[in-house]
């Protein structure tokens, strides 16, 4: 335990780098390490949707991971424990938080800007977010988002390009239409409901809304427990319910069970519920003129989203193909973005009503779902390797790195200390797809010896001299300098 | 002052959102908010940099924001009180920092991950790092850094090719070869040279060094003064200096004005010079090979980095041509990148050496330098608006936005509620290259009217009716819609 930082102050920082006991090298808890493939295709979809998101006419907008907290509040759908939800720091004369989503930053943005603003205002921001949450398995206090919103309109045009804009978007991320639906419903229906049922406090509505928001994950039995007297789930852990009477509860179930607008209609009388309702027609009917995506929206009322500041219309982005977690099990995966319309956030500052639509996709997500549906192109190096034991540095290295170079082909020299086995086995644990040995015979003979990766992934342990290695016949060629890049590519 | 956090206890957070008293929506001290073409430019930067990073054989690595402090450490170049420098929290278990930097915590990952690791191991990241510095006009206390580091090899290739990238790195970015100079020095060099001078304290050494390392802001005088009493700058402040003798001031400055490198093996006889001397001997010898970038490195002995964990090569990037400030004088720029080997730093974890090199772009500084330079595309939108005061969406205004987007223009139908004048304000604020407008007219003949808003920048002001907007003849055309987007591409 000698690693660990006793007591409650900070940890002594040494100024002077000394001999120290050895740390430990462990992440904070709650985050984690990426890299590779997984991270190019990340950053391929980052691409792709910020490309998509321009096209429609949005404008980038970067605000600070930091922000006052009084300013963005907590509007967290988490439990209410004191300073959880966020990471807050004393500074010299305010508390400033971490940003927790990309909303309330925008909503300062905004306020702050105000007269000098387009308006509608209408952004994008791909920011890392943190939520000061008790971490477990797959569950990370930090993440990116991708957020694109529209802000000064209450036109049902702007949420119906939301979900447009949800829908191309994960289309030209590469997903068949097939392969995902966006759900749109309305915070007053669920409002409306709970007005008629006479549920009134604010921390009661709030409670019913987040349980509703738990269909996906509990179910519908495990809904009806939690609005009533509470849910002991798999491990025993037993979650205290909202104690709503029976009769409140049944009518939000069947609330929940409505499959079509045509009976939404119906079900309430009540004015919020009605004016919902014609909210969500508007939207559809925008839509249905659109021609494309006809089929990949669709009202579930089931969907309320958890976060409180929401006050009409909301939206949900889910994938319908089967996803894998770590142990190789299919998932339930739920949602991969999602958002709505928020009229009041910006009234926090400005003292008068701002409408705001928007949503945020989860990168996070959306990669570790589309890493198992596609493959992408290998995008490792290809090594060139030299014989002998130590490099010294040759001008036909650089000749041979810079043509491949000039191609767009990625590729280095192995810049460690090792010989020609050590640097193969280099070149296989990287996932070159080739390797490119450069020895006296090929610089004087200006050629070059091509070893296809791909092909056979031979043993290349003890092939400690040039004769070995040539013995054990490899996938190898020997190409003049000017054909390296045509050979390369054809393996590539 | 009612915005104010009274006393040192966290906001309350309001759980439900409620009617509260206004709030300023000022941004916490010491950061910004950035948009538009600004960003754009900064994240095509960025896009070139990762894929030259690649192209050299560098993987993309993410870690997170927060590692565990101790893990750290805190080897930056600032002040000497308590806690600055770093933002750290107090978590469940551990004390835990936002990043100061890239490099320590790869320090973490490569023990981490030490045996499944290629080695050596080419990492590049993109990320945001955090000082917790006074901030001051200009400083900010969060910006984006992009690292390259080899980890796992001592070879002298690796120090060059970490110039050769720079320079390269720098050259795809849009800079010409006499823009930029890649500056490099050994940090065994000054190391030698204090041994030889008997300033043996470790902390009476680091002073030195980060008191070289000021050379380009406060001049060799101020140099001179730091290194002895102390200085007072313009403002009238007094710094006070590191109290050398007389002679070892001198040498000191001798030193720093050295010109060229024949000039440095007879400076001083003291081993570590010498070798820190012959290794960059060997830097420039591998990179005279090369060819390209020949003059764009050159010895400097004022190079060497306030970070104290550099232990042998270390390079600097420097811009050559003129910026301006934001009151428009012309500024001492200084570096936009730099870097260097660190042979110790992960030794704090794995117990033995393991030596690593690399370098760091500071994106925020490159960015800001280039804006200055390049006038890049307009990225606006072209702004569909329609005659009357509501929007009802037709079909029309989705055939023409899909012919646009199709085309990958960026375009949008306003969206606000507002009539034809205030949506050509609207586009004129966005800086839209062109309106399109859709009345009934053209939607009947299924045409579109385009007014050219970078022609002529006409008042439309008071332009409330179709006949008023005609009769003031603006730079406009009414076109097929097969034709629309031939139309727009002549405009942008």
């Amino acid at each position: 335990m000698d690693q660990e930082v006793g007591g409650s102050s900070p940890p002594s920082c040494t100024k002077i780098m000394s001999k120290q006991k050895k740390l430990k090298p462990e992440l904070a808890s709650g985050f984690r390490d990426r890299k590779g493939n997984e991270l190019i295709l990340k950053d391929r979809l980052i691409e792709i949707i910020k490309r998509n998101f321009q096209l429609y006419g949005f404008e980038p907008l970067e605000t600070p991971g930091f922000e006052i907290s009084e300013n963005i509040g907590k509007f967290l759908p988490d439990e209410d424990r004191p300073m959880s939800g966020v990471f807050a720091f004393k500074d010299e004369k305010d508390w400033i938080s971490l940003r927790y989503d990309l909303t309330a930053p925008l909503a300062r943005y905004v306020s702050k800007n105000f007269d000098s603003l387009s308006k509608p205002f209408k952004r994008y921001q791909v920011g890392t977010v943190w939520r000061n949450e008790k971490p477990g398995p797959g569950r990370f206090r930090e993440f990116t988002q991708i957020d694109a919103d529209i802000v000064g309109t209450k036109n049902s045009l702007a949420d119906a390009e939301m979900c447009i804009l949800l829908a191309d978007t994960l289309n030209k991320c590469g997903l068949n239409k097939n392969e995902y639906l966006i759900k749109i419903s309305n915070r007053k229906l669920i409002e409306g409901l709970l007005e008629e049922l006479k549920i009134i406090k604010e921390s009661k509505k709030l409670t019913v809304i987040r349980t509703v928001d738990k269909l996906d994950r509990v179910g519908i039995k495990g809904v009806e427990a939690l609005l009533g007297k509470g849910r002991r789930d798999k491990s025993g852990d037993f979650t205290k319910g909202a104690e709503l009477s029976e009769n409140q509860i049944k009518k939000i179930i069947y609330f929940l069970k409505i499959k079509d607008m045509r009976q939404v209609y119906s079900f309430s009388k009540n004015d919020k519920f009605q004016k919902g309702a014609m909210e969500i027609n508007e939207i559809i009917s925008i839509w249905a003129k659109t021609n494309q995506f006809s089929a990949q929206i669709k009202f579930s009322p089931s969907v309320v989203r958890g976060i409180e500041y929401y006050t009409g219309a909301i939206f949900e982005a889910n994938l319908l193909f089967k996803v894998k977690n770590n142990k190789d099990e299919e998932i339930k995966f739920g949602s991969v973005g999602g958002g709505g319309r928020y009229d009041n956030l910006i009234e926090r500052f400005t003292g008068f009503t701002y409408p705001a639509t928007g949503v945020s996709i989860g990168i996070d997500r959306l990669s570790y779902a589309m890493s198992q549906k596609k493959e992408f192109k290998n995008n490792n190096p290809v090594v060139i390797c030299y014989l002998g034991d130590t490099l010294i540095f040759k001008k036909a290295f650089n000749k041979c790195l810079e043509v491949l170079r000039k191609s767009k082909i990625n590729s280095e020299i192995y810049s460690g200390d090792g010989d020609l086995s050590t640097q193969l086995k280099y070149a296989n644990k990287r996932n070159a797809p080739a390797a490119i040995i450069l020895g006296d015979d090929e610089i004087a003979s200006e050629t070059a010896t091509i070893k296809n990766l791909k092909l056979g992934k031979e043993k290349s342990k003890d092939l400690k001299t040039r004769e070995e290695w040539r013995s054990s016949k490899p996938a190898q060629i020997t190409v003049k300098l000017e054909n390296l890049v045509d050979e390369i590519k054809k393996i590539i």
